[in-house]
């Protein structure tokens, strides 16, 4: 998986997209001896994030089992989500004693003062039955994870903007859940801002004339839905490879273990020879190994088609110095979980590449992995929901419709 | 919008389509430089009408939102339609003394006449609070249209054979407006039947012992949907140029502003450097704007290819001529709304091509414009409520479903 792999054309390249423009002979050969095509994510022209995009091409359709960014960041901060959490994208803020919002980022306070700020909040473990987790993501934003008889049916607490009064939590339903969730979150919100307002960090900022930050706010509740396993649809013994803890935590979910590469860090100065090695070393004790690489994105939000082009080199050398299958009846795909314009450095709605080649797959007449060159193979255009069944099916792990 | 842009090969044209056949070297030179497919209308093989066929080009599923032939029909005689508004398709006819129709289409009267009576007709502008407008199309043809609180769940009151009685329309539901709408709809039929009763024209037609148009028959009642704007969907300024009513009234509806070409007349006979001159001059004050082009179809419905191909190349000639992008940042898409069979006349559910071309555009393999070549681009086969996906998001109007 080349996080954000399809690009757009741009002079910088002499017209080509970094696939077309980037020398990458073997991934190239990988194309030649099998089948070729182009997937939309979601939808032609929709633009999906990373977290949608991937759940879909793991054969999850986003839109029926997308919860909203709050669980993705919980995932992405590395908490391990369980089916029926509700998760919570948080803000350290400033109120005045009357409970108005006066700084919605706390004078945006640093990773470290605020790091220090939600280890003395994680020590809150439970209210009134419900199980609590609260962990920093980076400056001034933290997630918050609530685990029991809760309801992802609560109003957000962030007014979301400055000098408006605190939005205490109500119910948005009439369920049970949903009250005894906002009736959580107000009492678990008022024992941070008692532990806030007395921190050290908060003194020392007072002493200082900062922004204190003393009240959390908490917007965009999400209910981590129960996605169907990967083993339970395929009884497929699998495992992911990723530097960031989204990926890893996204293919935690629905049912990969998660196993470790040295060096790994999901970027562009990630060890591509360790990650390749790991993925071959795993495929003696896994049926699947997910491997994500992301830099591919990272070049291109950085509106850098010629880092991103180097780095599809480096791809595709790591790729064939590694390169050892562990039998015959191996099967290798490439593709990416959406396209990241290097023109605008956003992610767009083009489909991507991708190549299926090994035991059993059909040889097609392209001899190229790009953009272009694939649409033109035996797979055509598909949509990111059906890749795990074709690829499950040349596994010849999917069952029969029908007799 | 070429109408009814895509063909069958014909003997005429020594086996080839009007596309294969045209001369038309600017838009193969756009197609050269760019993307290309071919887009299903609606579905494959599932013919559709112009009116189905540009909602669904326009990104309105017209399973969900087409509403019939009437306000399509009014929309066509350039009466523009709100929300909520109930349009009928109606026919003058004969009626005697008992209220039977003698003749449907009261002696296939003509559109002089016709329209002398419609004129009177038009005077009654209101009937019980709703307010109603009748206009003249063609012989012996107008549309009816029902303004405030009415329904379009009402019978039609045209008897569809002659020789039965009236039938006077019935509500088809429980609901209030179903009810009152067939009240005022008989209300006003009997103030249209004494105004026409008494009619000089009337007078004169049986004098000449000719059937008289003593009655209006409504039938097709339908309502016009509220349709999500472009501007809403994509934050577009956005303008149609187009001959035919019915074009500027759909693109009308969605949105557009219609910008008027002079000696644009929606025949083959139309002034085509006027429409592309006004097209280029538009861009300057708008973000898109959709040109349509008429000609195409109707050679097609008078079952001559080779004045289609013919037309083509005029086209083709125009646009270069004309051509006059208003930034680099420039994109152009070329397609139809449906295929016209040259060999029967008729609409027909094949495939038309699509080519988009321009700033950060993949540039695929294709060469040539038409329904053979463009299918082996890099857009695949797409389906009609697609395209305008495709187009905003490559001029990154789009918004990211999740992170």
């Amino acid at each position: 998986m080349l996080d954000g792999v399809g690009d757009r054309p741009s002079k910088v390249l002499n017209g080509l997209t970094p696939l077309q423009a980037a020398r990458i002979p073997f991934i190239n050969g990988l194309a030649r001896a099998g089948m070729n095509g182009v997937i939309d994510p979601v939808a032609p022209g929709v633009p999906v994030g990373s977290d949608t995009g991937h759940l879909s091409i793991l054969g999850y359709d986003p839109y029926k089992y997308y919860p909203g960014r709050g669980p993705f960041e919980a995932i992405g901060a590395g908490v391990r989500l369980r089916a029926g959490d509700v998760a919570f994208r948080c803000n350290f803020a400033s109120v005045d004693d009357n409970d108005v919002v006066v700084d919605r980022r706390a004078g945006r306070i640093g990773s470290q003062e605020a790091g220090q700020l939600v280890e003395s909040l994680s020590e809150v473990k439970e209210i009134d039955g419900v199980e609590v987790m609260i962990k920093h993501t980076v400056e001034h934003r933290s997630v918050l994870v609530l685990r029991g008889e809760v309801s992802d049916r609560v109003s957000d607490i962030d007014p979301h903007k400055d000098n408006l009064p605190v939005a205490w939590a109500r119910p948005l339903d009439e369920s049970r859940e949903a009250k005894r969730t906002a009736e959580v979150l107000n009492k678990l919100l008022k024992r941070y801002r008692e532990i806030l307002e007395s921190h050290p960090v908060n003194l020392r900022r007072r002493g200082q004339g900062l922004a204190v930050a003393n009240m959390v706010l908490p917007r965009g509740a999400g209910r981590m839905p129960n996605l169907p396993s990967l083993d339970s649809k395929y009884h497929l013994k699998a495992a992911v490879i990723a530097g960031a803890a989204l990926y890893k935590g996204v293919c935690n979910t629905v049912g990969m273990e998660i196993v470790e590469a040295p060096g790994a860090t999901g970027t562009l100065s990630t060890d591509l020879n360790s990650k390749f090695k790991t993925a071959f070393d795993a495929l003696r004790s896994y049926d699947f190994i997910f491997l994500h690489i992301k830099g591919t994105d990272t070049a291109a939000h950085d509106k850098d088609p010629l880092t991103k082009a180097q780095f599809l080199e480096k791809i595709d050398t790591a790729f064939s110095d590694n390169f050892d299958p562990p039998s015959e009846e191996f099967i290798v795909c490439i593709t990416g979980d959406h396209t990241t314009s290097s023109l605008t450095g956003e992610h767009r709605g083009d489909p991507v590449p991708v190549l299926i080649s090994g035991y059993g797959v059909r040889v097609d007449h392209v001899s190229r992995f790009n953009e272009v060159d694939s649409a033109q193979g035996a797979m055509g255009r598909l949509r990111g929901t059906d890749l795990m069944s074709v690829l499950m099916d040349l596994a010849n792990k999917t069952e029969k419709f029908g007799e």
